[in-house]
């Protein structure tokens, strides 16, 4: 047996349990940069495809991808107020280049509003121009204080949509429209349910006039927020002069909208479906969906040519059906020990394949999520394991939302707010003053995460905290946020 | 018509034409950051290609793609004498971060040597662990006096592939394949006959044994590397300690290799393919394979409609046999304007649809190399493309190869090398002396592109510039270079 210690239990340390096991299960590694991880081959596989995926809804939603420079004049992040703010503390600056001193320093971009607000003030001149609905994959860099895999670190990968718009409407469309993939992303690649909703003012992007979250919930009961769409008005059309001549060829403002989704989603992943024995992958975004071990005694070398032949031949007929097969025939391990190993690194499905098993005809199929296992018909393996990862998502988010909704509240006071928000989400009725929220948050390290699109009505109820009318239509969701 | 000026024409200005046709096809627009240039999506989606392509070539070959920190901490590069002399020029530094001066500053990388180097260093423990072969795709900057879009910026998209083996014959052979890989997709994808072979001692990557390199040339004769593979031997091992415990148990230094291709390999498509009227795009890498345009009177609504239902249907078909198709359905612009506009931007087949078409039962198919139309039954449009665009490819592949014979040189003395250099390739006998491969380029401004893995014996000749004996077994490669 291994010596490695064991992996702590969620319920005794959860936030040991994640740092352990995003090392553990090989997804990340330390750098000597500070706040900056090696994405591991198995962790960068999972972003690679978050990003065939989501890139293709991307694409059938009308987007094209481009490519921006990592740099951005130091000035450009003064031209919006708000935007400044928000990210001026945050900043990695380049100071030296070549040898010299710059004249004028550039920041590693943060996030690319200012740069493409430069470009789309000069490639847009008339309403015909119009949308502009692009994207890029990239890095970007926030130096944050407190760094953690995944969830907060200096440098990350992402995608940031940029569009351009004639009218404020059309604006508005597109950043409801981006937060809608987010969801249906989550929901149908990472079974992921999330809630959908409005930020608060206070939790807005810096320089947005509206940002729409799909926030997740952990299985410690608290938020993550997992991708953001931001509307922007005219504020960064103003500031970096979008300009156009409209239909009446009156030159009017463009209204702007950004949307991002990071390698922070790797994170709602982890935490969202992973238990004590470690990662469970969902299958559509898994690196491995099936892992094949076979299984002979040492020595018996006509056995092993025999199982590794057959192993060999079911993962080819699995490729066939476009899963993707793992084939752990290295030597010198034991069957348990790879069956730790896969387990730890949540691969859906293992199939286990002997000597004896060949002569009954027949595999054993484990089941990650259930722990089942079940004797299968060898030539029924391949055929049957597209329907078996469907109903494995199926189950993988079920048990999600199972856990989403027992761990949903609702709070008629504060002191019930106070309580219940130790244990997950919780509607509460809440006046919308910025002022309040901040001493909700001081009191109970909890945030309104959304004024969520659906979800109980705020009619003749009054404030948790200060007693005043609601300020929106509907309850807001508290929680205690990564 | 247009008002723009024409483009310059190759011969009379071929710098004029390239730094004209990048912005015209709209691949690239300038930004406000020194040196770096904005990929716009008709030149971004080249390089996704590129990137779907041969990522797919390095899978094939056992390869795993991850994702190193953007920041390499500057006391890295010291640590490799011939690297640090290499690169430390051209290091963007960053000094500043969170708002304060950082204690060491950090380089943005340049290329990830060092930081593979570091972390291979804690990988690598047991010849079990050997041989690592990874990948990742990312962003990189070199601080470049003059720049060009694509072939000379200061950031720039690349892979960098960082392997590390057990013995210098494994890293040997990995460093042919991956030249072997570079030259394969050149030509499978790129349509571009290239040059093989080794760089001379002068001209090899800061820190290598060995460089090996893919040439391909240009249609005013000079040469661009495209793509090179690096042979380490120990030197990064033993800058970052990475040893392992091989099967005797003896300790030992792995060997490692690197190897890279960027966004300057558009670069090369755009110079060896393009021709007067524009760009000529290879069907394998281009964003689009086909474009439909719909003629039609203005006002005529029936035959509109019957028009631009025909070529809805049509561009179905073609997506269906996996053509990448544009239907250029915009209004407000003359077919004139359209055939014009993709001719530049150098889509392969350009099919015309008009209502007469229509009514006879044919579409004009347009070849971008050779000009020629042909009027083919609209029910053979989509089963024929898929052989019009290999047969493309061939003959795209074909006038490139024979545009390089044809500039392809031999030099017997010195000063037919200083003839012929002006004209395209030499291939002339050389001493190897690194103190006479600078002269000659200070007299000629050529350099040696390579020693070719195949080409003209050396036996019984000397050098054309020292007339000491051949220092390789064959004639090396002379020529400008981008």
């Amino acid at each position: 047996m291994s010596k490695t210690p064991a992996l702590p239990l969620q319920a005794d340390d959860f936030p040991g349990w994640y740092n352990d096991i995003v090392y553990r299960a090989e997804l990340v590694d330390l750098s000597p940069v500070r706040g900056s991880f090696v994405l591991r081959p198995y962790g960068y596989a999972l972003w690679e495809n978050i990003q065939r995926h989501l890139d293709a809804m991307f694409k059938a939603t009308g987007h094209e991808n481009l490519y921006f420079p990592l740099l951005i004049p130091m000035s450009y992040f003064e031209r919006e107020a708000q935007h400044v703010e928000g990210f001026a503390p945050e900043l990695a600056v380049v100071t030296h280049a070549g040898g010299k001193e710059l004249e004028e320093p550039y920041a590693i971009r943060p996030t690319s509003e200012t740069l493409f607000g430069e470009l789309y003030s000069k490639w847009v001149k008339s309403y015909r121009d119009l949308p502009l609905l692009y994207n890029q994959w990239c890095n970007v860099m926030r130096w944050e204080l407190r760094t953690r895999p995944f969830l907060r670190t200096t440098e990350f990968l992402w995608q940031e949509g940029h569009t351009a718009h004639a009218t404020p409407e059309e604006a508005l469309a597109e950043t409801r429209q981006m937060v809608e993939v987010y969801a249906a992303f989550a929901r149908d690649f990472g079974a992921l349910p999330v809630f959908m909703g409005e930020k608060t003012e206070r939790e807005r992007f810096a320089g947005a006039q509206m940002t729409l979250t799909i926030e997740a919930m952990m299985r410690d009961g608290k938020a993550l927020q997992s991708g953001t769409s931001h509307f922007m008005g005219e504020n960064f059309a103003r500031a970096f002069d979008i300009t156009f001549n409209d239909v009446n060829n009156q030159q009017a403002y463009a209204n702007t909208t950004s949307w991002g989704l990071s390698t922070r989603f790797i994170g709602a992943l982890i935490m969202t479906h992973g238990d004590d024995k470690g990662l469970v992958m969902p299958p559509r975004l898994a690196p491995h969906q099936v892992v094949l071990v076979p299984i002979y005694r040492a020595g018996d070398d006509e056995a092993k040519a025999a199982v590794l032949d057959a192993v060999r031949r079911l993962a080819a007929e699995l490729r066939q059906r476009d899963v993707a097969v793992k084939l752990d025939d290295r030597e010198g391990l034991t069957p348990g020990r790879k069956f730790n190993e896969w387990e730890q690194k949540g691969v859906p499905f293992r199939v286990e394949l002997g000597q004896r098993d060949l002569e009954a005809g027949v595999a054993t199929v484990v089941d990650r999520l259930s722990g089942e296992k079940a004797a299968v018909p060898l030539a029924e393996v391949a055929p049957g394991m597209p329907a078996r990862l469907a109903a494995f998502h199926d189950a993988l988010y079920r048990r999600a939302e199972e856990f989403r909704d027992a761990h949903t509240f609702h709070a008629e006071t504060f002191d019930d707010l106070v309580e219940k928000v130790e244990h997950g989400f919780v509607y509460a009725t809440y006046c919308g003053d910025p002022e309040s929220e901040k001493e909700i948050q001081e009191l109970t390290k909890a945030t309104v995460r959304c004024i969520p699109f659906e979800g109980p009505s705020a009619e003749g109820t009054v404030c948790v905290h200060t007693g005043r009318p609601s300020g929106y239509p509907r309850k807001v969701l508290f929680a205690k946020a990564y």
